[in-house]
């Protein structure tokens, strides 16, 4: 199980040559990871990739303090480090000389602000984006990337079959989000791959609830929204809601129904359809249940390296399911005032064209 | 200890009046919570909060699941959700119609991306970066903002305190985050306000090295540098580095010009010097010392709502330090393949234009 990344250079590479592109410029940390093995989150400093088609060099851009560990973990040779209060544009300029006419860069990470301080250094050059032939090929996962995503679902799992046995009665949310999170680490994650939702009793009906010091009930639904991120930088993502105690009627009613949906996505799931039936599927068993209203997001989305990458699995999305997708399935009913429900898997769409389930945690109502 | 989101919004206003701005979007998340009380991370979603200076109006754009607590969380009557496949730059322009001339935005938060739909639905706009003038507002803290970040600071030096208690030869540098993580919860806070930073031995001298499997040893500096974030909205970030056992005379030689360091930097804070100031007085301890080459980043840098903000405390930073600055002062000395230190703290500009310390954890050399 390892990355080439040199593979991926040269499919970019091929790219440029073929859409007559000088310079590509790619400045989103998680295609930095992608192409070049090196992972590192710069906030405001600058960090670039620059690959140049003219002369078949490549030189990354760190901030300095980065420079030792970029030298280790990227495969680029050429590093030049960027220290704070240098200009990066200037040194963009001096290393990347004149004349290039068409630069691709990632026009949803380059802000208005560096647009305009690029075309100060590049007056001549005209901008492309180069944004979309990069998700499209991150979009395709190969088998030693789904290998890592099994591992950072297997740890989330462990962690969620662990964790649940410290829920009790009286417990907070946050406190169960600190049991959780230690958990993720002592399993070997390297962290929380998004912000660990823990959303009790009637909280459990926000979809983007944060938690908070609300303490659990019996009667509550306990929902379980988690993933980690791994070493080898793939992530996991799995949602599990939980019944504490006996539950109602409606709550099983409810329960049951989002179930239905979630397999019912699954099942929709294979290559060669348009991704919106995924969403369809799984949103008609809600809608014909009468629960449509209650259902008001998308069904799923990409993750890989991110936790929300391509595609995007909504009801609009024509384009088609192709082999090497991995995404989550994540039917919901959310009542407010009264609690929601939510199941999620990871699903990847393989060699054969066909729905693998990744995630395996039991889907029926648990009680705790 | 309450913010007043209203006069945040009305000084926004003043501005925008002033400038002749017909419509600002404000779509940083940290700056919509800033002037709305609403914190969300909509990822790759839609969310802007939008100031009509036509009619005084202001509208909050969410995505669909994060309705109820926008509504419930955020100052802003006005709340429109954008459901996942929905257009969001259509239905900006049905709310907004026509008429913009002057579009006041984020240019550093703008992408190239959203720059083209805005152009498309508002072809008549000229477009201005209203951000300078919101990073002003926002690094101006109250006394309201301090005592939050107080809270904060209170919490992360308690972690550390008792966290510290728990490190032991042999513990790997990801066991003891997931202790440190753990006690930040337990204690009150949200979570870690960035990834939480343990580096052993050698690996201390990497600024920005990721905490890993390697277990600690008798002779190495441990560096621990973390914050929280607490519901209140608000960041700590603290810098300490300990012993494990006895150092040696090169180890206390660097712990010592480090500390010193520290103490020139912020015995430098004023108001009504350039910000430089803190910075050189810092570094020129170092340099005098003969280790000027291996402290090669900025001294400091803003903290508030976000870990990172306004001021860059650089050498080339002319800005003139005002009252109701915050921020941190964190030198080291980073030798590569021997180990580093360093020692951050966070510093106050208070209503008397002096510094306020606002960490009280002790700075001396702790043998663990």
């Amino acid at each position: 199980m390892s990355i080439n990344y040199q593979t991926r250079l040269t499919a970019l590479k091929t790219y440029l040559e073929e859409n007559n592109i000088d310079v590509a410029m790619i400045m989103t940390p998680a295609n930095v990871f992608y192409y070049t093995g090196f992972n590192s989150e710069p906030h405001e400093r600058f960090m670039a990739l620059v690959v140049d088609n003219r002369n078949q060099q490549n030189i990354l851009f760190v901030p300095a303090l980065d420079k030792d560990l970029a030298s280790n973990d990227s495969i680029i040779r050429e590093i030049i480090p960027i220290s704070d209060g240098e200009d990066p544009y200037t040194i963009l300029q001096e290393n990347l000389g004149k004349g290039i006419t068409r630069f691709g860069l990632e026009m949803k990470k380059v802000s208005m602000f560096q647009h305009q301080y690029l075309t100060a250094v590049f007056p001549e050059a005209k901008y492309e984006d180069i944004q979309p032939f990069i998700n499209k090929q991150r979009m395709k996962k190969s088998r030693d990337e789904i290998a890592h995503t099994q591992k950072a679902i297997d740890i989330i799992e462990k962690v969620m079959e662990e964790g649940m046995k410290k829920a009790t009665v009286g417990m907070s949310e946050l406190e169960l989000v600190a049991e959780l999170e230690f958990l993720m680490k002592m399993f070997g994650a390297e962290g929380p791959s998004f912000s660990t939702i823990v959303l009790s009793g009637e909280k459990s009906a926000l979809p983007h609830g944060i938690p908070g010091s609300r303490t659990f009930k019996n009667g509550d639904f306990l929902l379980i929204d988690m993933g980690v991120i791994i070493t080898e930088g793939y992530c996991s993502d799995i949602t599990r809601t939980f019944i504490i105690g006996e539950p109602t009627e409606k709550q099983k009613e409810i329960y049951d129904i989002v179930r239905r949906s979630n397999q019912a996505g699954i099942d929709a799931v294979k290559f060669g359809v348009p991704l919106k039936t995924f969403d369809m599927e799984s949103r008609n068993l809600i809608t014909n249940n009468g629960y449509g209203e209650y259902f008001n997001n998308r069904v799923g989305h990409g993750l890989g390296i991110e936790v929300h990458e391509e595609p995007s699995i909504h009801e609009n999305n024509e384009q088609m399911a192709e082999k090497g997708l991995l995404f989550t399935i994540e039917p919901g009913i959310y009542i407010p005032n009264f609690g929601g429900v939510r199941i999620e898997d990871n699903v990847y769409i393989n060699e054969a064209g066909e729905a693998e389930i990744l995630t395996s945690f039991p889907r029926g109502l648990h009680m705790l």
